[in-house]
């Protein structure tokens, strides 16, 4: 089975531990999010890319859910005595190593997307890791504060305003120019299923999303998402907060809405949500929160399981699915017997 | 008194630690070599001058000295675990935030000596330390061995081949094209006294010399030396293995010859070594070991009292020292009046 995940950070990387572990027979290919990539100290840093890296490749800080295992922060603190500006977001040693290496590849001209593959030889997540686009795309927010309106990089507003500052607007500078990375429009045409973990619908999916030609090739596919708010709360994050700025209610509803039909065919809610709904989606409820490896891949593999399902249905229903293919192509080669 | 130094890396640092206690109230410009300088992992790294300025800044590792005190090696195990080369370089983590605040300066566009101001507004040295040249140039040596002959980077011969294999040339390359950084060559019109610390003769003063303009400037000036050959043997590193390559013995009379005069004033020997001698240059013979800064001092303070007293009876000679300057000026006067 030819599976395709997009992925943000935390939450993303840990249902795609769970799905690994659901479909470990299958060839997943996550489409990772680099929306919130930064620059820092000269060196390109992609968090989300390096938490699902890190994650699947077994070196993540499991308490923390993001940077490495193990971490030191001599580095951070001797650019600090220089003076260096920022210092509120906490590269720790380790995980420095994995941005000059990266930066360095950049520099000799690789495409983000083989600067990754390289950095996965090492990992060996078990997935086909693709960020969505070698482009550089930067999410900017909106705020109003003592300095005035102004755009700053979205993980100032996330890490050292830890979002304090109601956003006003969330643009994705440089998405009109971005295209898919090389493999990523590929595996999605490729794909017998497509999976939304429960990350960020905003800054995470959403922002995949925007780059050209990957939600159009998405609504051709089987399409199931697993919400990230249960009970009207995100379930890890400040999801909330960058809904608020596009005008979303935190349900379960309101991001079903919000991702819509035709982009899915299947949503799983949590038990308390269930009653959610919306034309030409299925919808299931079942516990989601991902307390260890087990309880993600049970969610993976309800996700899977109503993928396959919709699939095998939506195939009986439009003759596209493959036994449905088989089927319909008897019943064109009998027809075409009559014909003769 | 306005004093100039040249200097590469643990030798000359060590000896200039001594001249600040030897001459507290002067003013101390080191003229620094980046011969040695060498991109790593896309890091400008300056091997050099980061040694003048931790050991005069108190962050040295005194017993290897070179590289940070306190140092861990965490960054450097990464990227070995992701098989980044080489991996023969020892950087710490703490000497890995100094290369990175510098590269990232310098892509900014900020010339080297700027960038070393700006490290040093940290380290506070005491003493004023411009690069030799802003300009890129690398110390390239010849060697021939299972590869071939071929030109590798100083370090790679220095640091990985622990200069085993014969160096047939050492070249500069980059020399040609290279100006002195702004500040040299006015410090060295300023100077009251020029002393050469027991660096490398080759690949670290000789290095300097190279740069178009710095020796010319320097011959105008009282210069006296510090041997960096004690009885027949480098007082540290691998200067032999540098002299022969261009043709020179390791001793103390020879390094003398190959300073020579008019650049050379003064020539400090160990006492073993006393006997050695060049027409217009006075040699004097004292204990030359560093054991600690008391000796370093007391070795500094000898090549400035000599120097002092040079520039002294050179201005008697000539009528160009600053006392000898007054009597002439007296006697001009004199004639003056016997002219009128």
């Amino acid at each position: 089975m030819r599976i395709v995940s997009l992925a943000g950070g935390i939450g993303g990387a840990r249902f795609l531990r769970g799905l690994r572990a659901a479909a470990p027979d299958s060839e997943i290919t996550v489409i990772g999010n680099t929306g919130d990539d930064i620059v820092l100290y000269g060196l390109q840093v992609c968090p989300d890319l390096d938490t699902v890296m890190y994650t699947l490749g077994g070196g993540i800080d499991e308490e923390q859910g993001w940077g490495r295992r193990d971490e030191s922060h001599v580095v951070k603190e001797e650019l600090a005595a220089y003076g260096v500006e920022p210092q509120w977001f906490g590269l720790g040693d380790r995980d420095f190593a994995t941005h000059i290496v990266r930066t360095q590849m950049l520099r000799a001209g690789y495409p983000l997307s083989a600067v990754t593959e390289a950095l996965c030889a090492r990992w060996e997540p078990g997935v086909r890791l693709i960020p969505m686009t070698d482009d550089r795309v930067e999410t900017h927010v909106v705020v109003s504060d003592e300095l005035g309106r102004r755009a700053i990089h979205f993980q100032e507003w996330w890490v050292r305003m830890r979002a304090s500052v109601p956003a006003e607007r969330i643009v994705l500078v440089g998405a009109d120019e971005a295209r898919p990375a090389p493999g990523v429009l590929e595996a999605v045409a490729e794909a017998d299923a497509v999976i939304l973990p429960p990350s960020n619908p905003v800054v995470s999916i959403g922002t995949i999303l925007q780059i050209k030609g990957i939600r159009e090739a998405l609504e051709g596919k089987t399409v199931v998402g697993v919400s990230p708010i249960v009970g009207g709360a995100p379930v890890r994050g400040m999801a909330d907060a960058c809904l608020a700025a596009i005008g979303v209610e935190t349900t379960a509803q309101a991001v079903l809405e919000l991702y819509g039909s035709p982009l899915l065919d299947g949503w799983l809610v949590a038990e308390e949500d269930a009653g959610v709904g919306l034309d030409g989606v299925r919808v299931e409820a079942r516990p989601l929160i991902m307390h260890d490896v087990e309880a993600a891949t049970a969610i993976a593999r309800a996700a899977l399981d109503m993928a396959t399902d919709l699939a095998a249905s939506r195939g009986r229903a439009t003759g596209t699915g493959s036994e449905a293919t088989g089927a319909r192509n008897e019943a064109a080669g009998a027809q075409d017997e009559e014909e003769r």
